[in-house]
């Protein structure tokens, strides 16, 4: 039984910014008072994980760049709890939360949102509650914790307050995409009441919904999209190879914005295509990009369309437009993975999984042994990738 | 009976931009198919129609200025109808809409938005639906009309669907005032389910406000608060002659944002006044400045926060934010005449002033005779004037 006592098991630790990371053995400490420590069996590579391997991440700059476990979108099973922890047991199989719920904090009591501050802070600055890591180096030096995740390890160390039991019968391949991405943009659809609906932005029966950027968070709200039953839906991207993905994912219509005849921009372009030329029921920005978040805001509908910023724009960057449009009664909103409550609402995407009406299986366009992780770096950027899920 | 017959009376045209207005006879034509003649009885002086007056407005353009008979918040009695009304009648007290309210079009089919379509286009280009103007100039010249109402005039032309007929108990002087400022600040507040509830944006019991500009519009938000039972009430303006009022109409609290300590800016003093340190509940910009309007979502609450442009910006004019703050679950919306649906909210307006839950009288700071109406303009600059009321 390892219960209690360091384990010594191999990860990927970030050592410095744009570099590869170091495959090799750490110390993974027991977990204490209210923490975890998770075996993970199934883990896959966000945009996220490779934005704060750039040193773009304001937490986490290149000039202060600070050895740490990338990773946060994993399953896997308890293997130890720590001596204060009674709602999770070993052998639990858990899907991690990188935005926790404590189910205590003003943000958890409030049914509008899912930004529980129990850990925030210290998760902010890569250390467990207590202001400690539960990671060394062989040598000795500690090592940091990401997203309060660092799951490119072969066992991690979390709060309680930062996982989710879910059915042993869910395939821990699948439950790893609900961690971050998928949940993010199917949540941000609002399916059955849950994640964005909460808020009061839900796609609506017959309306029209339009995507920007075709990656997992994009593709899982066109499947959200359709699973509301969304008459139109609409596509954005800059590779057209995405169109045939879009399509599968529940699209109706595509839309390359560079390919444009001239004189046509995005936004009429999309206005155009709304039933009554009033412009997009619901719009997502998934890019990052603040220029398309403008933009999704102008196409979304006179009256009554909620525009919703999903990507994480960079350090400095600023959305912008007339207050006009916003006077003639359009909504600009945003929310963080998907507005989903991570304990309380998880089982929903497990049902909508398994009704068939989430397709977490199509997502996972690579797999790899987690000891290739610095190629799945590739991957992500290849244009042929939604996720890479690793074996552990 | 000077039914079916062009009337010649007393008007104040506006002939060039920045110039006084001109009063003289003019010619008012019947009313044709759906459209009914007022006698104005009362009207007030509001910020947009000096705002048009400056040639600033776009819709309006110094470049080409035409003569138009400004006023749009007014009170009166029908004196004929045209041959197709059959829903309002001679002799009817009413409140001109310069946003109609025709009860078939999509906006107003739709429960969350009052922006009818059925005028709209031709209201903006100071025209009647059949592209004519029912005003002329002695010589015969065409004045056009101006957000479909031009109430500075003895008498007016304007569609069945810019007026709503009320009472004849209720005082035609407060009655003027629901055409425009008090009922766009106390229907942004949401008050028993009508305006910005419709969307969602309901002043919520127990909650934290501020407003930002002091006005008719900023202190009628104020006493929608009021009434909405809202804990912590903040009124900012950069002139401390506002305090008082403020206070009279409900604020608990008044900031100066021009006299905070050095190192402190609006932003962080409004979030560091809100109970739990996470931001106000709701935001209100009435300035119609941009880098107010940013500073009103800034402050906003992380997580809930609703922040409300109503203030019209000047041409050109951008909102810019990080869109972290919407991340984080910020809403940025706006809204026109307080999302109020002229027609069928009016009553809940008028109620309200009965049970002087919405006083009316206070707004009127100032009355004049119509003839001085070039002396209003001065007063709304003043900075002791909410609205001068003239009499006919
Ligand atoms: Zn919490
Ligand atoms: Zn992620
Ligand atoms: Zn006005
Ligand atoms: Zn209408």
């Amino acid at each position: 039984m390892s219960e209690g006592k360091p384990i010594e098991c191999t990860a990927a630790v970030a050592y410095a910014p744009n570099k590869p990371l170091t495959i090799e053995k750490i110390i993974v400490e027991a977990p204490k008072t209210d923490e975890i420590r998770v075996k993970i069996l199934k883990s896959a590579l966000c945009h996220t994980d490779a934005f704060t391997l750039s040193g773009e991440d304001n937490e986490w700059p290149a000039s202060d760049f600070k050895p740490v476990i990338l990773g946060h979108e994993a399953a896997g099973i308890i293997e130890s709890v720590g001596p204060e922890v009674t709602d999770l047991a070993v052998g639990d199989h858990v899907i991690l939360l990188y935005t926790a719920e404590c189910g205590e904090c003003k943000f958890c009591l409030d049914d509008r949102t899912n930004l529980c501050i129990k850990v925030r802070s210290t998760q902010g600055k890569g250390v467990m509650p207590d202001g400690t890591t539960r990671f060394k180096t062989l040598k000795g030096e500690p090592i940091y914790h990401f997203m309060g995740c660092s799951t490119f390890s072969d066992y991690t160390v979390v709060s309680k307050h930062s996982a989710v039991k879910i059915d042993k019968d869910f395939d821990l391949e699948k439950a790893a995409l609900l961690g971050c991405g998928v949940a993010t943009g199917f949540g941000a659809a609002g399916y059955k009441g849950i994640g964005a609906a909460k808020k009061q932005n839900q796609i609506t029966e017959g309306s029209s919904v339009a995507v920007f950027g075709l990656g997992a968070v994009g593709c899982s709200v066109l499947e959200g999209a359709r699973a509301a039953g969304a008459k139109k839906i609409i596509a954005v991207d800059t590779n057209d190879k995405k169109e045939e993905w879009a399509r599968s994912f529940g699209a109706t219509d595509f839309v390359n914005p560079t390919k444009l005849p001239e004189g046509e921009d995005i936004v009429s372009k999309l206005v155009s295509m709304s039933d009554d030329g009033f412009g997009i029921d619901f719009t997502y920005d998934c890019t990052g990009n603040v220029n398309v978040m403008n933009n999704a805001l102008m196409a979304s509908a006179r009256g009554t369309g909620i525009s919703t910023v999903i990507g994480v724009a960079p350090a400095g960057a600023q959305i912008s437009v007339r207050p006009f449009y916003l006077i003639v009664g359009r909504t600009w909103t945003g929310i963080a993975f998907g507005n989903i409550k991570g304990k309380s609402e998880m089982n929903k995407l497990i049902e909508a999984s398994n009704q068939g009406v989430l397709s977490l299986e199509k997502y996972i366009t690579h797999k790899r042994e987690f000891k290739e992780i610095n190629t799945a770096f590739e991957d992500l950027h290849s244009g042929d990738c939604l996720r890479t899920v690793f074996d552990y």
